[in-house]
């Protein structure tokens, strides 16, 4: 098993805000895809599409206020199928800290590493989109190589 | 053992331009930090300074032109003293893909979540240099968290 680990931190901005950003249609499509659709509170399902490439079916395992935001994966990419990404909040100081994993992996493929640089990308897209508005969604997101 | 594994494209740009972006001074102080010295050849030793925060040494234990960078961090903060860094580099198409493996920690920490997340901007950094001539090297690199 493989896991891809991020941390970053969201200035001046309370867990409360982030937690929004990573639990609601708007807020997903703030700064991951402009194509997210579905629940995003514990027991709902969410849709992401990046046209025309295809997305991601995830099943929302639990989601504690301003704390922890859980989901599996149950379409998809086939490495992607069974794997969970968990989002952990706190505070410290001026800053929200949002530790990123996604874990279960079962080999370390290079599609693994390009999903691990791409994630970096989204998550310093929701740290702008919940500091100041504005993120960077697909279709508008940062291109990092031939996989896009 | 943990590893942080990422991918990236660099578009239009040989794999020859890429290597010589890792493999000496000037074009390491291009996307990671201006404060670069010492010798980016097989047997040489390069020191990476981010001040006021420390930095890096790193032995250069194998330069393949064109093809594969080793690193090993012989200086620095505890968790990098004697992880490896690994840098494969292919051509794909219009495309130099480049393969980064930073190897060996000894536990996946909160510090490794944050290098993690911070070798993606700077890869993204290494990209932007290598296609445009300009990257955001230290102390102009993107802050990602309260650990910059």
């Amino acid at each position: 098993m493989a896991d891809i680990l991020h941390r970053i931190g969201v200035k001046d901005i309370a867990p409360e805000t982030v937690y929004e950003a990573l639990t609601t249609v708007d807020g997903l499509a703030g700064w991951w895809t402009e194509e997210t659709t579905g629940s995003g509170t514990a027991g709902g399902r969410l849709a992401f599409r990046f046209p025309p490439v295809g997305g991601f079916d995830m099943e929302v395992l639990e989601t504690r206020p301003a704390e922890h935001v859980s989901w599996r994966v149950v379409d998809g990419p086939e490495e992607w199928i069974g794997t969970t990404i968990d989002w952990r909040l706190r505070r410290d100081g001026d800053y929200t800290i949002v530790l990123f994993e996604h874990r279960g992996w079962k080999e370390p493929v290079e599609f693994m590493s390009h999903c691990s640089t791409k994630w970096a990308s989204y998550l310093l897209s929701l740290k702008a989109f919940a500091e100041t508005g504005t993120g960077a969604p697909a279709p508008g997101d940062v291109p990092i190589s031939d996989w896009h």
